[in-house]
């Protein structure tokens, strides 16, 4: 079994997954309101649904005639703690991407001066 | 062919690259070097660079004879940013919990007072 966090990033590694999550982040929503912008069936939404829910990502209702889908943002803590271990070294690449930006762009620093 | 984020959260989605990646925050490595702490063979090893590679999140150096692993942080700046969509969410949860921690801890909030 795969552990955690490997379990929540695969969860969100497909679009119609992470799409869903976006849906569900504006209100709780039936597996058939959740199926509806997707050009697919119902039961490859479902799938996705299931592979979300055990990710500890989504939660069901327990009323047995509506059973609406609930985003849980919980396990996302766990992953962007991980991106923040790697957060210098994008801010760092993005800082030398300035500096030579500014440098090329700057007349001063033309070679002819 | 997957979108660049669903490749990214994938290649993360495994322990053994994301021991990897955190090797090559420490600085650069041979494909040797970063084989060593693993008990699986260098062609697993080679496979996961290799899945890592083609996320971009490391690249290898020019040299013909040593080819040092150096890692690329930037493509996980676009999963901080999906997740800070849903931070909100979880530290709204948090906050719940804390909430209720307080709550049960608090002899004046007891239904005998």
């Amino acid at each position: 079994m795969a552990d955690a966090l490997s379990t929540t990033l695969a969860a969100l590694a497909d679009p119609t997954r992470r799409a869903i999550l976006a849906r569900l982040a504006t209100g709780q929503a039936s597996v058939n309101e959740l199926a509806e912008p997707f050009d697919m069936t119902l039961a490859a939404v479902s799938k996705h649904i299931k592979v979300l829910e055990n990710a500890g990502l989504i939660s069901r209702g327990k009323q047995a005639q509506w059973r609406p889908c609930k985003l849980e943002a919980g396990p996302m803590r766990d992953v962007a703690a991980l991106l923040d271990t790697y957060r210098a070294f994008w801010e760092q690449n993005l800082d030398q991407l300035d500096a030579y930006l500014t440098k090329i762009q700057t007349p001063e620093n033309d070679s002819k001066n």
